[in-house]
């Protein structure tokens, strides 16, 4: 050891975040802020509005659940303990249903499988959506088999058999045993067809092999397209393109059905999309909320068509929005759901997936498993952070829904001063945010060159921690929408320190010589 | 709250865990010891010998990463401080870089990726790997493309055409533009083609969307064998195995060279194949080692093929074999490791992939993220984890290796006492295995339908913590080989208990009556 150090943990990052003074070493971190190691080794409080990009709605450390998690330690919680009972993960599994059930108003229960990450919980999902898919595919072809056996016997018992059967496929009239044949080939061959997934423009899922396809920006995604099975973009808040996009996927087989003693065709459906995906408040993508409208719309249609649906909810969810699903506030409800970030408290890596029991396949727990999940310490930390945020009849839910309003207020009056300047304002409760207008053009031209490379966002967020010492960044998809999520302790006082630096910045975007960086 | 609690949490598992009485409740761990809670509501502490799957290499709640633990807790380490200067990520990949170099003698640096699991270090691996390899395919077509530049303008300048150049193509002779175009629309097209991935039969590298493909189980893989690319898999220590598989994959374009003002044509191998990946020693797979032989061969094929090697040392490293580096002690050099499990110190989700220089690709830093990952705890508690084993000159390997070495006699003494049940001892430092016989003949109903369901190890598992309050499993994906992987502190008499323990369960698996279950 002792080796002299030389940058070896993402060098490219670090030089990157250095062009924009974002290269700061936090040494501590406390409620809304974190603090950062100055020159001559003090500390300077940094007033944080990313949030650990939606991991400390509770608050960097909170006390509380610091406290819990040190006498866990202390108490030689057993951590690793896997292949045994664990009743804190099955508890809260049942805090979970508890609150999932009185938002949605249902009483069916979810069964849950637990991660270590928010991307860990969507492959969770995904895994188990394809396992579920393939014991229907096989179900199908089974059907189909016996109805073709069923029928058979019908032909052989004197049943006549529609002339438009054999035309469908150009058997021979009378050939039945040949009709037959091709009918189960085909459901056979089609049985074997890949999956598809669909997903929204804009929507983010993680980046893992699996759930970085899943995810719509193409710049983490296209690299890795001959990883994992590509996806099906549907177009955000557009009613219209869940069936434009869903309905060429779908797959029918055909199966003979006997009538009156008479055999025909009918129409079976083949499950072929393993999953749509969506975040009710898009993250990454620019702070985007669905609408209900559309989401009745995806509800529906994938009802009709079978196809499940995974309701990411690793940001938006945990409380965040003003519920503790952000799905709820728009009636849709998931047939699974993906939850992490804020779920450990902002201290535990903690991650779970839920499964409608409609949906659920016990020997997925016997394919499926991981080393470091389901562990006492996360899901312990967990269990307290779901209890500060359902105390005093769900406080917490109330206060991110009336502190959201306030700092979208002061964003909106922003806009309103500066409409040359911010296109839009949007969110939800502690998601929040707020698109800056295409610069390119901008008479400051060292903002217009920021704003032509797509770093606009970042060069504001270098200003703002610079000038101002407040910490936030853009959306990772939709780099001129700036995000807001801070935790449920944010102040008036916080508030205001933040539109005076987002002042400051209008400001400088609006003068002609004033720079950035 | 105060919904009556139902079983939600992997309802299956505990059934099936429950049917070997593998169902208990473990209230606290230290060492080598799980503390189950027993109906009257005390504790009876079980000897581990599961090792949290390898995990807790430096025992369970080690007290000096737990008090180092509840330190950065009460100091408020900023756990969420993404898009930051992380120097504590950056000393732990400098001291693996440390480790590394020394154990292989080479002074390379290797890069370092933080994840959150062993099947997300996996998985950034891979992804990095086909990063790389997509640059690496478009600088080849490039190639091609430059190469046909200068034919074209050799042959404008009088050059000569070899004629089995036109012949090769079926191309008539003396119109070079055709076949210069017909060689730059081959690269093209084959540049597309899909990648291979190729590891060992036995190998186990995660369960996620991605991993699930590489690790070799088909219970594990084959029901989502349709969400990623598949893999070929190698037979372990099969050294001829290697090139039988790969050299099919491999795929060269032709190019053409000017030569003496002739121009030929010659080969330029398309990378195709991602990556290689194994681990040292394998896990999952029954505990069996990679021998040096074959090891060189995979280095030796790979090399020639330009294919990178990703060794997996989630379960082998982190001194467990009796080096940081199992693969060190082969000669196996990677080119990518996956390191995770004992890096937390059975505290901590941690998990690291490093890259060898000559391959890193400073843009995957910007196409790759977890907002959980190279966080301050898990990366700060690594940092102590790996003092621990280098501490003494790295006595933690010696120990590793000593406390092994005996263990692994007892294991022989076993074996050797009963050739008729036991198959094989196997394995290095504290990553044993026991292989069974196949009992599926025995004499013993109860034990025959156990081995002929491939439950036998789970019933011995249930066996010695019902009758000798032990742990183990076997291994996941060898179900009649039972694992030995306990902390360093394994004690000569916590060894003797388990002799006695095993020697009790080859008393029934001889015996014709006694049950297991």
């Amino acid at each position: 050891m002792g080796t002299a150090e030389v940058e070896l943990a993402e060098p490219t990052m670090l030089g990157w975040l250095s062009d924009y003074g974002l290269d700061v070493e936090y040494v501590r971190s406390s409620g809304n802020t974190l603090f950062a190691k100055q020159a001559d080794g003090s500390e300077k409080p940094v007033l944080d509005f990313a949030g650990g990009y939606g991991s400390v709605l509770l608050g960097h450390n909170n006390p509380e659940l610091v406290e819990l998690a040190r006498e866990l330690l202390a108490d030689g919680t057993p951590i690793h303990a896997q292949f045994s009972r664990h009743p804190y993960a099955n508890r809260l599994a049942n805090e979970l249903n508890a609150v999932l059930h009185r938002e949605f108003g249902v009483s069916e229960p979810y069964y849950a499988v637990f991660a270590n990450s928010g991307a860990e919980a969507v492959e969770a999902a995904v895994k188990h959506a394809e396992l579920d898919r393939g014991h229907r595919v096989r179900a199908v072809v089974e059907a189909v088999g016996s109805a073709v056996a069923a029928a058979r016997a019908a032909v052989d018992g004197g049943a006549l058999v529609d002339e438009e059967a054999y035309r469908e496929f150009g058997v021979a009239s009378g050939d039945f045993g040949a009709l037959a044949d091709r009918l189960v080939a085909l459901a056979g061959e089609a049985a074997s067809r890949r999956p598809v997934f669909l997903a929204l423009e804009g929507g983010f899922h993680g980046k893992l092999v699996g759930s970085t396809q899943l995810t719509h920006n193409p710049g983490y995604r296209e690299p890795f397209s001959a990883l994992a099975r590509p996806t099906r973009f549907v177009a955000l808040n557009r009613p219209e393109s869940v069936r434009e996009v869903l309905e060429p996927e779908r797959v029918w087989l055909r199966e003979p059905v006997v009538v009156d003693g008479v055999v025909r065709l009918t129409d079976r459906e083949l499950p072929v999309v393993t999953a749509f995906l969506l975040e009710p408040v898009q993250g990454e993508g620019g702070i985007r909320e669905v609408e209900a409208e559309f989401a009745k719309e995806i509800g529906a249609a994938c009802e009709e068509a079978g196809v499940p649906v995974v309701v990411d909810e690793v940001q938006s969810g945990m409380g965040r929005c003003g519920a503790f699903f952000a799905s709820s506030q728009i009636g849709l409800r998931g047939d699974y759901y993906a939850l992490s970030k804020s779920l450990g408290g902002g201290i535990a890596k903690a991650a779970v997936m839920l499964v409608r029991g409609k949906h659920y396949r016990g020997d997925f727990e016997l394919v499926h498993s991981s080393t470091f999940a389901k562990d006492s310490f996360s899901c312990t930390v967990a269990l307290r952070a779901l209890a500060l945020m359902e105390a005093d009849g769900g406080r917490a839910y109330r206060v991110a829904a009336e502190r959201g309003q306030r700092l979208a207020g002061v964003l909106e009056s922003i806009r309103a001063d500066h409409p040359d300047l911010v296109l839009e304002v949007r969110g939800r409760g502690l998601m929040l945010g707020l698109e800056l207008r295409d610069q390119s053009g901008s008479a400051n031209a060292a903002v217009a060159g920021q704003a032509a490379a797509g770093m606009l966002g970042y060069a504001v967020a270098g200003y703002l921690l610079r000038e101002h010492a407040i910490r936030l960044f853009p959306t990772a998809s939709a780099t001129s929408t700036l995000r807001f999520e801070p935790s449920l302790h944010v102040s008036d006082e916080e508030i205001a320190r933040l539109e005076n630096g987002l002042r400051d910045v209008m400001a400088v975007l609006g003068d002609p010589v004033r720079g950035l960086v």
